[in-house]
């Protein structure tokens, strides 16, 4: 846990999805499955406020992003926000779309990684939580759909118009975020959307794979990389430089760093305490 | 028409190129053919003026970019450009430079996607001006030369330095820029420069049905999608997830929107208005 | 030579790797192999200095970078550099990281093109030394290790949280920088790293012919064509507009750029005196 701790408790549980922490891994899973994991007003909420608390708890060294059923998240709900967002003041408004990119903005400045899990579609904001994940698992099923302008909002929600062109170049980002269009697991892959592209019965062991290396490895050299790489899409190469400078130097005096110069004299593999 | 217009008409005709606005597209085509629609001096002023313009007119929903014949553009003119920038003084010399600057920049901000069609070369000043369109329908023929430093000058033309890097990455961008190599439409789709990549004869069909969905889809959610793309490349993260609240804030407030709903509820297509 | 030189000779040679100028190239040739040519302390102490010098010796047109034996580099050496950071205080610590950060502001900083030859495994620091390079030729035994996290440290050193993203993607990168995984020649010319792939027996001749291309064409061009790249990753598009509308105006008066209306006039290929 924290050194830095209020008294304040920790969440235990969501209304919105199921969420629980189990050896270091934090399972947000989507249970809305008749409904694609559509998301609600409070859904959103919820993933804002857990995704600030998560850096605190100390016991939680992965963050697992599903859904149940046959879809990641097909975004907002139509009836249940866009319905309700038709009958409110501006203020309003901007109070919705300013909580939906507090979402991203926790996740990417969250130090701890996030592995989305992509099987069925990932649509609308579905799609942006995928976007602004650390890891995406897709299966062969996965699709992706920034829909935006299909409803006739900007393709450009929840920083998707930031983050997309930074992962898979300004030309095909317009491509997908103008027009909206559905693209499946492999042009996702070939435009580098795709972390680890799997076949559907092989989502648990690649996931599983994956959590057991974030969870076993060395945290805190996980968390700034993380930091890192976020921070450093608005930094000059002149302040990147100096920030990784500074980073590697207070690395090179922890625990893990000298736990690999002595296992490697060992001949052994290395054990990570994440500090 | 937008609400805010002087006593100045509007733009007709060009000598540079043909222009017309029909079925709200402009159609911008290239018409010297035998010279590969290579570009003068007064075709650069013209593409400037009109790109201010076009803005402005309420009228247009979509641009087209295209050169009648074998080439898309094969750039500034040998003759006609070359030979007499080198009778010109500095000043002049910068007067020019900053002119062709600012077409790329009128393309980008420019709220309404331009859509070039690449069939036979496009080089020098003609791969800038695909390059800093919107979408890029290419034809196996099509061609890409960023040929500049093959004429002594630097890989970095008309913002070609700064966009190219942003569409495929530093390491290809520094290739095609440094060497100024001609690559073909495969290799640019490789890339990520192509956005749809046709067989020759396909060209007009996949024209018409790019521009029939820019023209009767939602234009002010394209048009914010194309600002938000362009100047989120240039902002942080939470810069851009602010713009992007404040501008999905707006846009639900838009007929468009209420639109999406009440076809969705009626279970029919929306009709959109652009507003 | 530039006209701008003290009294200060030029370093001839290092202890540290096979240095020599000759036919206008700089060769930097890591010459451990038995140690798949690990670096050290003084052999970045070496790279920082050179770098920093070769501009302005005005004879060189390309640097090459590469290794003897089976492999590229393998980055800092285990118990040179590992070892002894692990007794060191954490100004020098500091030291040490600022000073390997100064070796990739320098190459990026560098006028002069620099090409890599990635043969075997460019691991760690030696993966970063290519990344930061502008051209890598990469044979089929080649193979990228962003190793850093395995041994327990950001995977964000020497820009590389900066570069990696800037080169293949947000995503892709941190697949990469996370995980530090060893990708082969094929996956890292799918993401974007590789300039030239080639077959291990083939790596002289496209070497050479690169090298050929770099020393005899307009080197002025070139280096203002890398200059651009690396700044104006830093820099908005309006601010980039202006910055080449003024590096081309100045090109333009230029013996070369009048070389080239020249030979074209008359139907011969230019030659290129680099000014």
């Amino acid at each position: 846990m924290s050194p830095f701790r209020g008294s304040i408790p920790f969440t235990q549980e969501s209304t919105q999805f199921r969420f629980n922490v189990a050896d270091q891994v934090a399972n947000i899973t989507f249970t809305r499955p008749d409904k694609l994991n559509a998301l609600t007003f409070e859904g959103y909420a919820d993933l804002r406020d857990l995704l600030h608390e998560i850096p605190s708890r100390g016991d939680v060294r992965v963050i697992v992003l599903r859904g149940e059923g046959t879809a990641f998240s097909s975004g907002g709900d139509v009836h249940e926000i866009i319905g309700e967002l038709l009958k409110m003041h501006s203020h309003e408004l901007l109070d919705f779309t300013r909580m939906t990119g507090e979402v991203v903005k926790a996740m990417r400045e969250c130090p701890v990684p996030i592995v989305a899990v992509i099987h069925g579609i990932a649509a609308g904001a579905g799609s942006v939580l995928a976007l602004a994940s650390d890891f995406r698992i897709v299966s062969r099923s996965g699709k992706f759909a920034f829909l935006f302008t299909k409803v006739g909002l900007a393709g450009a929600d929840m920083g998707s118009a930031y983050l997309l062109p930074r992962l898979i170049g300004l030309g095909r980002a317009t491509q997908l975020l103008m027009l909206g269009d559905t693209i499946s697991a492999e042009v996702a892959d070939k435009f580098g959307l795709v972390s680890v592209l799997v076949e559907d019965e092989e989502i648990e062991s690649q996931l599983n794979a994956l959590v057991h290396r974030l969870v076993e490895g060395p945290a805190f050299a996980y968390a700034q990389t993380k930091a890192l790489l976020s921070r450093e899409l608005d930094m000059s190469l002149s302040g990147a430089l100096e920030l990784e400078a500074m980073t590697q130097a207070l690395l090179m005096t922890t625990e893990d760093y000298a736990e690999f110069y002595k296992a490697f004299s060992e001949k052994r593999a290395p054990t990570w305490k994440g500090r």
